[in-house]
């Protein structure tokens, strides 16, 4: 259960960390899309371990197969299967965590849900299972602005208390991509990436913030009132490992407003409406209205550290644990592509509800 | 398309504002369980308006009636419909937004994606949606509390910048209830009365912070990797008017913590696993672990606000709007049993969840 | 469970025979579509009891009421609640089944699986749970009228073994309800209303079968694999109380022909795509293909018989019971627009699935 | 679209008969089940082609690996990936079939739905497709055997018109795998051989009916009023390739019963409520009552013939086409795995979702 995400766009991911590998089923892409391989790996190197000293030196070069559902280099329109074979696993690595239970990981909640679980790299709940989610969200991105003009994009926005800033209307990927932190203000992305080394060589680890922003959405899409559109990105966000926050638009922040402050005043520009400030973060009554769609996501610091910490095992007795294994001081850098993945599904998805209700008209226009 | 919330505990809701009533239907409710319409009511006088001095003034009985899937005062296991009449609706009051939008709100967005719009209060993005949603959840309450033995309890946690200090594992439901802003702080509830009646008279509005908590759930809900319990909380704290943040747990704060600060020790408690400090906020990997959930939601300022603003109309004109009608100051005090309701509607829809794929034993333990 | 259908045209029906009515809910109708109440109670009025001397004497005017989701007598996109008030409930006719289980019925096995029933009518497994689906079945057929140009249409095709001879390319509405059996070869129909007059007076019941035909389907709806077209007809048709068989095409007949005679010659008619003949019944790998889509529905005969019959009680002590209250001989002329709603369901709801993946342009045509 | 099946045990299949295999990925199976390839490799040599001189040549092993959802040999809870590789695609061989479509195939369909088709032997319309089922199924089949004590049977009733006789409360598994056509009446077996042999002589093909049977599914499984267990059990098999008609129970035949004839009479049997007949199929009101669950599914003659057939090109000329390639005479004996493998899947998704709602108590009994 659970392994599913999107209504007309599709997504199943299966795999765990150590087995035979990871991976996604694509159902309800639309057909004659030109896709290949090369299409999805730049987004799974941007993901991959290894790429850059501040994150975890785990050699993968997480080559992705396309399975089934493309014919001479275009979709079908039926499933497409993306596969990523396991190829750097390390069983061993992992021995004196198959009884006792890393403490702020799964081993535990799995444990207790399922009576079962698998020990090695974290199973199920290992990173390596956003793989699959990257790998569908090249395609959905590839859809977005090839069909719709839509462009999703996100980078590192906070480490810690080292906070960007950046022009979410100008950024640019090549922005995000000049430094390995993936922060588009280069004199932070320095400072963060000093952080980053520092907390390494403690063993200790931090997390921060990923912001994400979608541009040229049109207005229209997004279905109340469960299915607003913030709320599928709340969603898609707080399933990702480590996530324990998401705001859209003023967020947190905006509580601290009035309303009177508050207020996106509705204005024409360039013969469209559109509002002279954007504190809704593009999405009115869970609809877009036609500004960029902005959210920030909170990560926290990840769970293996590399010193000595109390946990039980699974004998109930009290013990100790200490970190091992090729892990990441600071997910951040690698989580923006996964960031980006998510909000393409949630955003591809919507696109294709609208089209299905609505139908392909333009949205009406004064 | 997306008025339906849940897998196997589903509501559906129905209703604009003006027109023949809203309301709800449950499916998925366990059979037997003792229903009438004084099991829902209470929660659905703690969302209406005109309740207390700081809160809308229109008169609304919103009296419940259950229309199906109960027989002699149990329920048969078939479709809860659950209806409240219009009664104290104003066409009238509204006839100035049938050509403009009200900056804020959703009468562009609803225009742009449907090309045609109820404009009469709001029409389906209004606040009396949620009415549904609070009968339905009080459903929801009442499996989880007598099959279950859980327990959803939310409260006001700020109001503007105003922050309660509240005891998250002792409050009690009389603690809420014991002022008109639902804050279980009672000293900074006064004050938080006296900013919203400021703000009021000043024709404003302010926003805040709800935190909610569910103690009693056991080891074992939520459904990785997508559905987790987390995730279709923030969905469904995202899916509320005005909410414009969610975080579980340490939240954004976490994200300036160290993960050795950060990571919840496993201990043995009363002979069960437990954690000494509980920043995860009793999730891990999307499943609970025992300890009280704890989250909070981010409520904008109310959009309606009695001074001029600047606009558009659908002739795509420029003009000006002044709220007008009766509506809130703050959101806050009536967003207290509807976030209650949406956090039973996820917890119930798991616990089945649960039970279908892992039975009903207990979960394993040391 | 199991009260919705459809997955972007989706129907909620809730409601008892003996409660506060039976209804429906529609999520996903397409915006701006006229519709009042109108448009719905003339297939209300041809499902009813009452309205020919050969159906159950039931005095209901089911007279439908449109409780959200239109505004100014056209669809909003929101979603549309139907209701249909209980009138002529009469509990106390059925107050010897509070104990005992009619043979053929639901009543034993609603009260295994739930371990608690509404006795009244059937409860909800009434056949006026049905009110429901036709009254959001005349909203599909309106939006394949108006915006897909398709047209759905059924008959009683046999009664018993009495079986009508009719040209299902040319048959038209009014052909069907020239006489009150609902079968469109007159000559045929005499004889079938004679014998469930005859039938009647004996006490008991019989059987048939309805065909039902789409016309105008372009070719490209129907999703595989496990949504082909003819799988979710017939998913729907089954669904239906009374109905133990389905076939599509040349159905059963078919599997005693072989494949040189069972194939459809391609060809090309009127500078299309055509077959020759049309053995598969519109539908080639659950895709239509442009050809009339049909087929056939099997009932049995009614349950409710009018002598004395052994069953058990709810103490598991034999007994016997003797069918009472007002019920029809034969189930059949009262089905035709059941089954003409629920294939509109399915065709609608593929209609907006096509939309979505594929795009409005027309299919390809050599 | 439309590649997933189930609600709580969650089948989603991909794969086209050229390319990088096919498979399947099981979301929602119970942890803690004993499984590895053996257990699904026998059902699926049951399918392959090239093990009996009444089937396809084609030589596949068809040999299932296990990519996910499983450690130490037992299930995870979490999503299980099942790949077969494609061994002997000739893609070659189907040339012809790049501009040409072949009656009663889905060439046409496929390519009007979706603008483009791989023509490779079938693409996703293939029989191949269903190899994700089968090996589902067999995962199915075990939950169900080994947590419900439920089994599924199935087997080939009919060829053409050569019926056989089988008494489907006591026909084992061994009768069934007896003989290459898998009729448990072996006289009837001989004839059916024998025509079968004649008919492929001749180039031309066979259909038949498949019966299925499940026994010991307890009363109480199935969801009023759309998910009847009769309804899923008819979507399942109007899924599968080459299915033209279902009927449960009594099925059309029944439609020439009278009422009286047709009730089955309650009785209490071994201290439980029984009935005396089982007209209705094991299942009433679309839940199940205890007795023997049986059903029958038609397919067509298999369109492959080897003759000169009309049809038209992809340039809408019209053209002839002659059947070549390796292809079965009657599709029959390959798909009794096939059916079991579906009704196994709607049962146990049945299984679970009763358990979830009114859980895992016995079911009342008087």
């Amino acid at each position: 259960m659970g392994n599913t995400f999107g209504h007309l766009f599709r997504v199943t991911t299966w795999g765990e960390s150590h087995g035979g590998g990871v991976g996604a089923i694509v159902d309800g892409c639309p057909p004659r899309l030109e896709l290949a391989e090369p299409d999805i790996q730049p987004d799974l190197d941007r993901r991959r371990p290894g790429q850059s000293p501040i994150v975890s030196p785990r050699k993968e070069s997480d080559a992705v197969q396309i399975l089934s559902g493309t014919f001479e280099g275009k979709t079908l329109g039926t499933p497409i299967c993306l596969w990523v074979k396991n190829e750097d696993a390390r069983p061993g690595a992992y021995s004196e965590m198959a009884g006792k239970f890393r403490p702020s990981h799964a081993d535990y909640t799995y444990w207790a849900k399922y009576g079962f679980r698998n020990w090695q790299g974290g199973g199920r709940s290992s990173a390596r299972e956003t793989i699959g989610r990257v790998a569908a969200g090249a395609i959905a991105r590839k859809v977005l602005r090839e069909q719709f003009g839509v462009e999703v994009l996100a980078w590192v926005q906070q480490v810690r208390t080292l906070a960007a800033a950046v022009d979410m209307e100008k950024v640019q990927p090549q922005d995000v991509e000049a430094n390995p932190v993936r922060c588009p203000d280069p004199r932070m992305a320095q400072r963060m990436m000093r952080l980053i080394e520092r907390i390494r060589r403690e063993g200790n680890t931090v997390g921060g913030i990923v912001t994400g922003v979608a541009r040229g959405v049109p207005p229209g899409w997004g279905d109340p009132v469960f299915d607003k559109l913030e709320a599928d990105l709340a969603k898609a966000m707080l399933s990702l490992p480590a996530a324990k926050g998401f705001e859209v638009g003023s967020g947190f922040a905006g509580t601290r407003m009035t309303g009177i402050e508050h207020n996106d005043a509705f204005c024409i520009r360039d013969g469209r409406v559109a509002t002279r400030t954007n504190w809704s973060g593009g999405i009115q009554g869970g609809i877009s209205n036609g500004a960029p769609i902005y959210f920030r996501v909170a990560f926290k610091p990840v769970a293996t550290v590399m010193v000595e910490q109390e946990t039980v095992d699974a004998e109930g007795r009290s013990t100790t644990l200490r970190g091992r294994g090729r892990h990441d001081p600071c997910v951040l850098p690698r989580a923006v592509p996964i960031v980006e993945a998510m909000a393409a599904l949630v955003l591809v998805d919507h696109a294709l509800r609208h089209r299905a209700q609505c139908g392909e008209g333009r949205s009406p226009q004064p």
